[in-house]
């Protein structure tokens, strides 16, 4: 199963695409797709939208890991988040891809172990997991890793286990 | 001039057609697309998309009024509600129109001209401007008329006074 993890963003969107064979996890990419700030709003959406389907044609991943979004304090950043992650579910669905989305302290949990791990374990435990000789940057696309990883972590426990929360799609 | 009213939303998007002719205003249709509850986010999003993907073929817009959104209470809603609003900008900019976004107090500006007057107001102002024998109905509906007659004014006014803050793209 070929799963892309993306933490969604309108300046900033994080992506990794991993493998995930018999819970056997392998690196293939990550990186991040990055929006001017000069340019309108519907400008920066449509090129979101432009990239994920170029990374779908690149990658052909089987299923979308997503962050949910939880706001309390900046509400005008949830605002603009909220949109592009709008424009990142329908690239998704239009494509007939299956999407997941897990809280951060979900991500941390199945990661880690530890739902309230600092960010720099998780960091530290996506690079072990997956063999890397350095940890993977930028955060936006180290986020987008661990992603993919929860998703991929609770895909084989829920397989185990035959049953399970932390898994369903959005 | 053909203008598409939009008043986002997940569960219900209010839109509306109206014709500018030298200031001179002409109802055409209006309406709603609505999700139903029990639908993920990404198939309601979906439909949104191929909803508005319909109405800018049925009725070949020139361009399209959409309320700005402004969050103070319910920040759920308004999370839900950028969503949807996200993957209508998204329509709307590879359909290639043109957006102008106005707050609710543009709006009523715009129509009643006074900020602050009441929703049945500008409901009834609406009626008038465009001679319609009923008022439009249901409130979505009618919140994107008058999002459609805020832009054929706003720039009508433009035009009159070569210059103005309300009308921008987004």
């Amino acid at each position: 199963m070929r799963i892309l993890g993306l933490d969604p963003g309108l300046a900033t969107v994080g992506f990794a695409v991993v493998d995930s064979d018999k819970g056997r996890l392998s690196y293939v990419s990550c990186g991040t797709i990055n929006t001017p700030a000069h340019t309108s709003l519907s400008e920066r959406l449509n090129q979101i939208y432009a990239d994920l389907e170029e990374l779908f044609t690149a990658f052909a991943p089987d299923v979308v890991s997503i962050e949910e979004l939880f706001f309390d304090k900046n509400i005008t950043t949830g605002i603009a988040v909220a949109h592009a992650r709008g424009v990142m579910l329908l690239a998704a669905v239009r494509r007939g891809l299956p999407v997941y989305e897990y809280t951060p302290m979900q991500v941390k949990q199945a990661v880690v172990g530890y739902g309230l791990a600092e960010k720099r374990q998780v960091i530290d435990m996506t690079r072990r997991l997956l063999r890397m000789s350095a940890p993977p940057k930028p955060d936006d696309a180290a986020d987008a890793v661990a992603l993919a990883i929860c998703h991929a972590r609770s895909v084989t426990s829920l397989l185990a286990e035959k049953g399970g929360a932390a898994c369903s799609t959005i």
